[in-house]
């Protein structure tokens, strides 16, 4: 008999709980991703801050899915879709039919119209572009040891993130220790006084999204104790290929630029005919079915609730809105009446180097080394595969005992 | 007071074992290298294999010399060379002075003047070469998956090694059981049976230039046992995007052709006016000192001695040669009389997948488990680091007792 078919497009958080949640309904399923691996966003800034390795949070998706019966996998880009005829077209021309969709294809940096902020910015969005800031940071000490002029050594120690949540806040941290621990031992000729990490927002706080002022007085003087200078209130005008320019006339000249400041989805939303917000987003009902469609659904960071405020575009909404999806479907094939999504906020953990995190469980606030061991402990068990676990909690260890940020390889041209 | 100066150029196994060497010394050393890290040859067509990570088999330069007072690094690349005057240029047209000179630059893959070879064929001779292979054999089983004439599949389910020397038979069976494991559960409605691997030689054996008949027919059984298939006495005449054309009008089509079959050094030194064979490489005396100069050395691949037969291009000359040079170096320092170089030839080994290789050692051969366990120690133990032999052994582990290769990304667009 032929079961029902679902493709599932994107092999994130989102994409990847829908077939775990759909393991269990009579239905076949097809994933398609452009990458044949599944990334750990969460961890990716440890990749750029010589932590990790890529391969320790990628996770081959043919592996994931072995365990998994009626599932496919296609390494591809979905570049059209047909929804009165219900297939979506791929890179390759190939048409894969569908009678039930799900989007869940994440999103990308997103620079507000910034004048050459994508030209000449860094992002820590892909494991290239991760492994492309680690070789950016570390040729850059290789070539302030070959300088003469002050200024230009001064250019190349200087380090502007843009944008202080949480991904520029942990990789501002990282950065910091990787400089003053490993970075000091290997270039003892260098005068680490010349680096400057600069972190920058156009809001008047660092993580200004966690509506917790405690925890954001606690990064704060965290990332105070580890030299990070922050500059708050500081909106981007421009970027050229030498410095940041701030509204108010001010600029900094730096080599290595970074941007973390927001995040948008593909322009081909509308283009298809989906119903979309104005930034781009799918707008779906509570049950993640597209507010005009049954057997269409979108979840995760491209995903807007109709019918609520806009959620953190984060790992646990992923998780949690493709586990719904998937079983809603199961349900629809079931025929038994759909479930409606309600996010549970877990609350935020924020890591700030060796030993410090802050965290914001419910209506705790608290840093130190408690939110710390929380924030290892969830990211380790989160990690897909044991040997995955345990080769990152070698890497850890590794920095904890010998102060030691170990991946530290030029891959790839600056 | 200020010690000599050596510069050596070259951080692979002849330039590290010379840092060792002068470690002893009263002299200030200068490593210059492209890369900013040393890789373990030997082992890179396990990334290739999908068996190691690139982390796993190179290790930062710098970590490296913290332990060495008196050596500096410098990433870049030595464009010239001025003997009179005794400095090296860089890439950035800096110079670098030196009292002593140590070349150790490594060789690359040579193609015979084969027409096409170098074009359209992949290569295991740096880490992002190494890469790129796995990436290319993972992407074409992908390809294969989507594609619906015969022929074409099978064009990418074929590949073709030239060259039958200790890396090429290494990677067929790497590859073979790559296949015929991993890969086999990963693509489950593919029909593995029209996979082939094919291994040329012009020459009219495996490993025809390991002197030991026994073991080249305990490496040809066993790479008939994994599937391999073996072509010898075929000349290649071409290669073209399609296909490997052979002198007796034969031909494979294949998408994926691997070039195995020699190695050959910078026509550089020639245009440097150093004293140089036909083929390029450096011409030395047994000190090790070029045969016109009393302070310049050449050591490694580079190297050919005058007065012996040429020596395999190999780790354990490069090794053995990086250590007589540094000491020889250390020696004209301190007025000592320079040592001869003898290569201590402690024998052959080859890995022939799990639990079967193949040894040479002084008058015995043989293969099996005992040979695969020697290999395993011995490259354990050559290993840089503690942490890094760790992650290397578990990779080994899962592959032993999982069946399975774990580092399956395809992270560069084939």
């Amino acid at each position: 008999m032929n079961y029902p078919q679902v493709v599932i497009v994107g092999a994130g958080f989102a994409g990847i709980n829908a077939v775990k949640a759909l393991a269990s309904y009579p239905v076949e399923v097809t994933l398609i991703d452009k990458k044949n691996y599944h990334t750990f966003y969460p961890l990716l800034y440890q990749v750029s801050a010589a932590e990790l390795t890529s391969e320790q949070i990628a996770f081959p998706i043919r592996s994931f899915l072995r365990k998994y019966d009626d599932t496919d996998f296609i390494l591809g880009e979905v570049t059209g879709l047909d929804r009165e005829r219900n297939f979506v077209v791929l890179d390759d021309q190939n048409s894969i039919p569908y009678d039930y969709l799900i989007l869940a294809t994440g999103s990308k940096p997103f620079f507000f119209g910034t004048p050459g902020a994508e030209q000449h910015c860094m992002t820590i969005d892909t494991l290239q572009n991760g492994e492309k800031l680690r070789s950016q940071v570390l040729a850059s000490f290789e070539k302030a040891t070959r300088v003469e002029y002050q200024d230009r050594k001064k250019e190349l120690l200087r380090f502007v993130i843009i944008g202080a949540g949480p991904t520029g806040v942990e990789y501002a941290a990282a950065l910091a220790e990787l400089i003053d621990g490993p970075l000091r031992k290997d270039f003892p000729h260098l005068d680490m006084t010349e680096v400057e990490i600069i972190l920058v927002d156009a809001l008047n706080s660092v993580l200004p999204r966690i509506d917790a002022d405690k925890i954001q007085q606690i990064a704060k003087k965290r990332l105070h104790d580890l030299g990070v200078t922050i500059r708050l209130n500081a909106e981007v005008d421009a970027v050229t290929e030498e410095r940041v320019k701030f509204k108010n006339g001010d600029a900094i000249t730096a080599e290595t630029k970074i941007w973390t400041a927001g995040v948008t989805t593909s322009p081909i939303f509308k283009e298809w005919g989906l119903p979309v917000t104005d930034r781009g987003d799918i707008i779906v009902q509570d049950t993640l079915q597209l507010t005009d469609s049954h057997n269409e659904f979108a979840i995760g960071d491209i995903a807007r609730l109709e019918n609520s405020d806009p959620l953190p575009k984060l790992a646990p909404v992923a998780i949690q809105q493709g586990e719904v999806a998937g079983k809603n479907i199961g349900r629809l094939v079931t025929g038994k009446p759909l479930k409606e999504f309600t996010y549970a906020d877990r609350g935020s953990l924020i890591v700030l180097g060796r030993y410090r995190a802050v965290a914001k469980l419910g209506d705790h606030e608290f840093g130190g080394v408690l939110a710390w061991l929380i924030w290892g402990l969830v990211h380790i068990y989160y990690l897909i595969g044991f040997r995955r676990r345990l080769l990152v909690f070698i890497n850890w260890l590794w920095d904890l005992f010998r102060f030691e940020k170990v991946e530290r390889l030029i891959t790839t041209n600056s």
